[in-house]
């Protein structure tokens, strides 16, 4: 991902890490072509055109790609352990997420989130998976800021996962949500999500929500609870389960 | 996880791990109540009934659970390294897969597949999980053997990255898989899968698989190529999210 403009002959060079990449990685020399890409601009096909020691240049030739955008989907999550916090941000990047906002719920065990160690992880999985853009990482705020005037018109699925809690009964209904992808198929007034508009996820923390902010949650109108199956879920695990059924029935995944 | 017989009044020794994680990460004592669970006799309340330095004795009381099978979900898996081969195996456990088989493609990087270490993984994370049954996990075979006498009416799933061979033709159509929902909502003759029988599924190492051999599996009638979407996935995602895809399109999750 290359921060400067991308036009046919530009000349440019290229930042420590991707001059490492090229030359120590790929082992790529003077002449040889490499890709290059970012948000605005698309991909582009480029030259190797000096190499010294420690920096690398390289000159635009031709566009390969025109610059697609992630969709409109915006992944909430309480920050869990470092380490699956870490794989949360990895995968969420390469299942095409636009934006991870950390939110802080009642049983978040909070370790505190590290944005540009998080914002590192996103880029290099951007690269990885190519994307031509890196998602947004907003600081952690509370679950209760995080939905404080939210876009009725936007729907938010969360996983709902079947704790001790289950057989409780919120407005009449037994607790327990339906599975996601009947959810997902049926009409949400005031929510049009199948018409392509922006949408939102949440996974909670291991410990899943209380009582309390389930009520809440199930409150507003926007709100899409999912059930994951009959299984217990890992935090990074239900992201990954969530983010994928979403993207297959709602998102760009459905061409192929 | 318990190897003993469970019913009402059975005195069973914890082995020792089991032991451990009872008397020292849940801190529980001589008359505290226990869940315990195997795959023959579901899951049983019971009750610490003596506790020494090194063991622990519960006494069972009560089954609260039916056993119940993992669905019959079978995933093939190229082994990658070391790290993500154990979490494709954490994960398929947690996503409820009855079998696992690494298969050995021809861009596989065959690392060492330790069967003993999977195992306890697997263990483990059905232990996490809650499911009742770990997964079980075979010898690494040869692709092309893991095919040989493939039941015709099992379908096989495979996820069809479309590489820098995707423009190419397959048999008269285009290389590009459908969307993987698209796919599973198609009859298969001669499969019948949403009756909800016995399904595999197939994911390839991070180069994906070769020209020669997506024509191998294109030409069997029960090999279903699905596509994950525009990005690029590393292996150990497009594990979690075609299982997860496909656990909601056919299986245990559509019962909510």
């Amino acid at each position: 991902m290359i921060e400067e403009d991308l036009a046919a002959g530009a000349e440019i060079a290229l930042e420590e890490g991707h001059a490492r990449h090229v030359g120590t990685v790929l082992r790529l020399d003077v002449g040889d072509v490499v890709r290059v890409f970012n948000a605005r601009d698309g991909e582009w096909r480029a030259r190797v055109s000096g190499k010294t020691k420690r920096g690398m240049n390289v000159r635009v030739e031709e566009q390969l790609c025109e610059a697609r955008a992630a969709p409109d989907l915006e992944l909430l999550f309480a920050p869990v352990k470092r380490q699956a916090t870490d794989l949360i941000v990895e995968k969420a990047t390469e299942l095409g997420v636009r934006r991870l906002r950390p939110v802080i719920t009642q049983r978040t065990i909070a370790e505190t989130v590290r944005l540009d160690r998080l914002q590192a992880i996103a880029r290099e999985a951007a690269e990885q998976t190519e994307r031509f853009d890196a998602p947004e990482i907003c600081e952690a705020v509370s679950l209760v800021r995080a939905l404080d005037g939210w876009d009725v018109a936007r729907p938010l699925i969360y996983a709902d996962e079947a704790g001790d809690d289950a057989s409780a009964t919120w407005g009449g209904e037994r607790g327990r949500a339906r599975p996601i992808l009947d959810q997902l198929n049926a009409p949400h007034p005031p929510t049009s999500p199948q018409g392509g508009g922006g949408v939102s996820v949440l996974i909670g923390p291991e410990g899943g929500f209380t009582p309390e902010e389930r009520r809440m949650l199930r409150s507003f109108p926007y709100v899409i609870p999912v059930s994951l199956g009959p299984r217990i879920l890992r935090a990074e695990t239900a992201v990954i389960a969530a983010l994928s059924v979403i993207q297959a029935a709602w998102g760009d995944w459905r061409k192929g």
